[in-house]
């Protein structure tokens, strides 16, 4: 059970590692500085409490990337009425648009945007660098895996060609609780990844149905621009997303949105709107 | 005449200010951590000769932000056949494609792209955090301007419905040669944008033409997320690029590949194709 967080601690953050009930305090200030350090993972640190969620912040607080892979789960690509693509489409996040596991997502006042999506998402957290990777060398690249729901303005995604303006809304995509060694998680297994508005479950996919898997995703990367420690790779969402709703449904003040995925756990966001100017 | 930099000094980088025929070295890796640090921008320094082109690296080597607003100019949507935009159409590109003013440019093997184009851009220079802002607060985030040649692997940008794939190879992003400080420059006047593949002018715009300038950026983005000081924005190329030519051009081993924008200077890349594996 390998399992690593950052956590507020003071006015700074601090990277742990999960040790049962409790966690060990490590000497980097995310997980993205621990693993661009080199430092051995399994230094002993310093024992503290199991954090409080809310004391969660997202695993890697200034990825070098956070790239986005769109259309990669055939019931998505299904339910928005595309075909199963051949090549992955890839967009950017900004990590100004992150919040920890239990954060408020911060919804903009209705004027702005009134089509607030969700997106449960697997993520791939890069351990080494890595260019024009083979399998083997793609594999060996992923640290591990985290949980986000890539919350999206459907509106301001449509407005333009690019949808990069309704994938970055300040402090919109809730991201972790932690990041989990790739040996504690069997993809090819299945994971579930799913969204509930409250208590009822509006998403849930199976990781069975990919369409680009991690490592084919890595080299896909890698054959153009190279990976660092700490980046980030968000593989897409399953069916289920509120604009392909009959009739649509979006996320509203006061919701609470959960992402969770089997073997990572679980995002409890509360969604809160910001007051027209 | 305020110009700052950032070279290459033994295994590191190191930011400079220009002060006439020589420059005085900074304390700052990089223009980025200059304008984050707080620092005066005026502090003495150690004085230091001109740095050789070749030991230029792009002014910002981590930006959390690269922004780039596509179809700004209206002659470069009128070539594209596009018309012009109601809002800028923004995508992202990661540092890891930048390269300074005088380096190669890495052009991948003819079997991974062969429409590899050059767009030639004014690049914002982000001071000051800001989020929200009135026309006075943007244009007060301002710091500066440098120059940037977007070169981008067409036929990659144009395998999804997202651009950034073509938009990001590694090392393929010339950026520089310094940063202007904004009071140096008057974009009113109309600053000229220029691609020249060795002697002959394939791209000659002003900035006369852009559709969103460089406030209006500023602003329409930070209505959605915050800018940080070092992030970057490309405000788009004007007409001439390679695909809209007839016929069509694109970059090629030993080609040199000189960017211009009045006031700011000069990038003169060599173009330095990979060997096919």
């Amino acid at each position: 059970m390998t399992r690593f967080g950052t956590m507020s601690l003071g006015n700074a953050t601090r990277a742990f590692r999960v040790e049962g009930d409790h966690i060990a305090l490590l000497d980097a200030g995310d997980v993205g500085e621990l693993l661009r350090s080199g430092l051995p993972l399994d230094e002993p640190g310093t024992p503290a409490p199991m954090p409080a969620p809310q004391d969660l912040r997202p695993p890697v607080t200034r990825p070098s990337k956070v790239v986005c892979v769109g259309l990669n789960y055939r019931d998505h690509a299904r339910e928005v009425g595309k075909p199963v693509p051949e090549y992955p489409t890839l967009f950017a996040k900004y990590p100004s648009a992150f919040v920890g596991a239990a954060e408020p997502i911060h919804l903009p006042a209705l004027s702005v945007s009134d089509r607030v999506d969700w997106e449960a998402e697997l993520v791939v957290v890069v351990g080494t660098r890595v260019f024009q990777a083979d399998a083997d060398e793609a594999a060996a690249a992923i640290f591990g895996y985290t949980a986000m729901n890539d919350v999206s303005m459907r509106d301001w995604q449509r407005r333009t060609e690019e949808w990069l303006q309704g994938k970055n809304f300040e402090r919109s995509t809730p991201i972790g609780p932690v990041v989990v060694s790739a040996d504690e998680l069997d993809l090819d297994a299945g994971l579930r990844v799913e969204t509930l508005l409250g208590d009822r479950v509006v998403q849930s996919g199976s990781t069975d149905d990919l369409v680009f898997r991690p490592v084919d995703i890595v080299r896909y990367i890698t054959q153009f621009m190279s990976l660092e420690p700490g980046d980030l790779i968000a593989t897409g969402t399953p069916a289920g997303v509120g604009v392909s709703r009959t009739p649509s449904e979006f996320l509203d003040d006061g919701d609470l949105l959960i992402t969770r995925i089997t073997g990572i756990g679980e995002l409890r966001n509360p969604c809160l709107r910001e007051a027209s100017s």
